[in-house]
């Protein structure tokens, strides 16, 4: 098995290189990610400027490269540019901090397994939901083998990825996984004014997720409950369902 | 009536500029678009640094804001703070060059609409299908007004914004409005390897569309027909129809 690896936290992140030492044991392991932390980069590609590539090595061995771009820009270059062979499974994470609800299209973890997807590769992002510092990803990459195992023994619907969360708490409490739908809400976003040592403004945004949507089949409520979410997701935007009404339109 | 205008070309850009010419004759209008262009950035938030705002006049009169940032910055910090009261609709563009197909993940013309919609604001992405430096956006700017003004009366589902592209052809040849889904067609990435004249090498990204999905109900083939497209998206990636098989999985 051939395995794909990026992300968004950067190539240097705990996450990612937690995940390339579990998948490392099962699999011909490529490391493909950005130089830079580029988190909520969403599905932004580099056009108006060159993308730079770096071999980075481990301890003495080959790891992979650093590009100087997004998650989506780092999978493209390595399926079309660095890689001989496509791979099997690409594997996107582990990314600090859960992508949860309406949130995943900010996600840069989310966008290099969907970029993974548009270029015909059964491709999973994962992501542990917490932003503790000294998180521990070796539950997280436990179910990141077993499923990126199981997606390529099963494979997955042409256009359709995995999003996989899995809660930060001890192995034994969790329940097993669960496949869900991404809830509808919506994150809050408030900004924050500040002044400059030249009394200059600027603008921090922030804000907190407004749970208004948690039955049983959504991600943000599987998580609460001790769940690992696996969300199948796909990029065909087209709200079908509106396209009859709409042409009723009188235009 | 009361306009928010955003796009990805920067607040410069004549499409933007010939949209608010239009746009002014018929509502109030506030424009608050990227510094720069930011092309291709789809759905990017800027979390990491803060965002400057500044203060845009055109001959005297206030025009509105420009932001550091990217489109769904600038149409975030234009409801939460900016504003002092919601706009009735928001229409992003008029973008140069078409938002058609896949590469609408791509598109921060697109996630001006998609952040406006997420906001609660019947949203607009239009663009022109032509990359021609001299491109005449008057036939978009009508087409533009006409759709905004429809959106406010009919009002949008909750989480659907529309996406409209309009052939740079001549007003008379155009055949009407025709509501499609979203082509399947990819874009088929290619890197071009070259080398500074430090002798370190770089990459471009380029390449074209694989024309490979063109039923007369997709955007991609409408536009060339001579029809102005209207293709309502959403932002709920739940592959909805996979749901149940992948719970089947045996997990």
């Amino acid at each position: 098995m051939r395995i794909l690896i990026s992300n968004d936290d950067g190539i240097s992140a705990p996450g990612l290189r937690a995940l390339h030492k579990g998948l490392a044991t099962i699999a011909d392991v490529v490391v493909v990610a950005p130089e830079m932390e580029k988190s909520a980069v969403g599905h932004a590609i580099t056009i108006a400027n060159p993308l730079r590539v770096r071999e980075v090595t481990d301890h003495g061995r080959k790891f992979g490269w650093a590009v100087d771009g997004t998650p989506a820009d780092c999978v493209k270059i390595a399926i079309k540019a660095l890689m001989d062979k496509k791979p099997d499974v690409l594997v996107s994470g582990i990314n600090h901090g859960a992508n949860l609800a309406t949130n995943i299209i900010y996600s840069g973890t989310v966008s290099a397994a969907t970029e993974g997807t548009i270029l015909g590769v059964p491709s999973i992002a994962i992501s542990l939901c917490t932003y503790d510092r000294n998180a521990d990803f070796s539950v997280a990459v436990k179910y990141g083998m077993e499923i990126a195992k199981m997606t390529v023994e099963k494979g997955l619907p042409r256009g359709t990825l995995l999003n996989v969360n899995v809660p930060a708490i001890n192995e034994k409490q969790i329940k097993g996984i669960k496949v869900c739908r991404q809830s509808h809400c919506l994150f809050d976003v408030a900004f924050e004014k500040r002044s400059d040592l030249r009394g200059l403004d600027y603008y921090w945004q922030g804000g907190k997720m407004n749970v208004n949507d948690k039955d049983s089949s959504t991600d943000i409520m599987a998580i609460e409950e001790g769940y690992v979410t696996i969300t199948p997701i796909h990029y065909d935007l087209t709200n079908h369902d509106f396209l009859e009404e709409l042409s009723s339109w009188k235009w």
